[in-house]
């Protein structure tokens, strides 16, 4: 039996511009499916707020993308998974998936026993790694790690920069010598840089990138998806001039029809 | 005629932690004033915020600051001070001191002509050094520059680092090598990285550090300040822990009361 697909957008939700990782993938996997971005720019970074505060704007955002009539929320961002994501999915009446399981999942699958997991202070903090990982096989050892200025290196456009290699050996080194096989990007920033970070890591350790992982399980989820050119649309809630600049780069193309909102 | 000193406390606010190089410069000039510090940490960072969303935010907290009978209100922000301060000076009835305009001076009394400023990308766009500096010397050439990386450096504690060092090379070699005499810290963050911007720059340039020039404008401001042990009073929007960690760094010793508020 043939069905129709379901021609409604997929919402993707981040704090800022990392999430745009996400949305890429999703957008390389289903080329047809129209996406609808909403970053909260007025309110990022949320990896150095409370979960109450995060569990908050997520469902202000959930709230807006319900009203746009999307058939699958995407939270793409970390720290939003961690601190709000049961609450989301039992909110909600449309499937809600985050960016954690996924990468939890690609990252058991592979390992031998040592997991490091990179990540802002608020996903750090929230062990959410770690939970999701041990659920699926207690008996892996997880080291997370936060790595704050890996956002500010993206962000500035200076990923394949000396000063980013640096940095990433000074964050990277003491999971190096921990002896993890696999590393989590636990960052959807982070993507952005996984070219230094492979050099650091060299190639005895496997990179998980959650954006990839996340794209992935979108996929298996929605059936049949639609098919044709999509207009893909932009909501921010401030600051539509850096978006535009820094999604741009993120994307490696011009990004079409962005919109200011506020809730 | 001796007069009794206005035992009312000085407001300080700021988007984060920034500010408390502003805290502390008032508190070592005033060392018996009272002071009450207000980081908006929900909402931090402000320097990629839009001027309409800053000062909205600023308008709260001075809101909230005035409820708590402060009697001088420091806007320790330079983002804040460029967006908001016409607006808090035109609303409040207490008066309303900003870090720009002292900055200013201080650069204007010392350039042979060229001064660097360096600041966040919110308060270059606003070109607010600029226009401060051509209103008392109009002959002064001015280089406004962004270096956001300085504030992730800060609070990571990452100050004196390798990489700090590099960074700020590669931030303030540009303004060198265009010949400024001055470099204005144009955010109040950056003194806390004053050691290594000196070492980049050099003896032949002055730095113009803001939160020593705005403790000085606020001194010469309350006249007789009180005197005795004054305990200071710190408020946060969000992440109390967060602000302790970096705030004992900051101010180099533990701070006292926090209390967690809501606007």
């Amino acid at each position: 039996m043939a069905t129709d697909s379901d021609e409604r957008p997929i919402g993707v939700f981040d704090s800022g511009v990392g999430g745009l990782t996400v949305f890429r993938e999703i957008s390389r996997l289903l080329p047809g499916q129209p996406l609808i971005y909403l970053g909260d720019s007025a309110r990022v970074p949320y990896g150095t707020k409370s979960a109450a505060t995060i569990i908050r704007y997520s469902l202000e955002a959930a709230q807006h993308l319900a009203e746009r009539d999307v058939k699958m929320m995407v939270v793409a961002c970390n720290t939003a998974t961690a601190a709000a994501l049961p609450t989301l999915q039992a909110r909600l009446s449309i499937p809600v998936v985050g960016v954690i399981e996924p990468g939890a999942r690609a990252a058991v699958a592979t390992t031998s026993g040592k997991i490091g997991v990179i990540a802002t202070e608020g996903t750090v903090k929230s062990q959410a790694y770690s939970r999701a990982i041990h659920a699926l096989r207690p008996d892996v050892e997880v080291i997370e790690s936060a790595a704050p200025l890996f956002v500010p290196l993206a962000e500035e456009g200076w990923a394949n920069t000396h000063v980013a290699r640096e940095v990433a050996e000074i964050y990277l080194s003491p999971l190096i010598d921990a002896g993890i096989d696999t590393l989590v990007l636990g960052c959807t920033h982070y993507p952005i840089l996984r070219g230094t970070i492979e050099k650091v890591v060299g190639d005895r350790v496997r990179i998980v990138d959650s954006a990839e992982t996340t794209a992935a399980l979108v996929k298996s989820l929605i059936g049949k998806s639609p098919t044709g050119t999509p207009e893909h649309h932009f909501l921010v809630t401030d600051a539509e001039d850096r978006f535009r600049r820094i999604a741009g780069a993120f994307l490696e193309q011009e990004i079409g029809k962005l919109e200011l909102i506020s809730f």
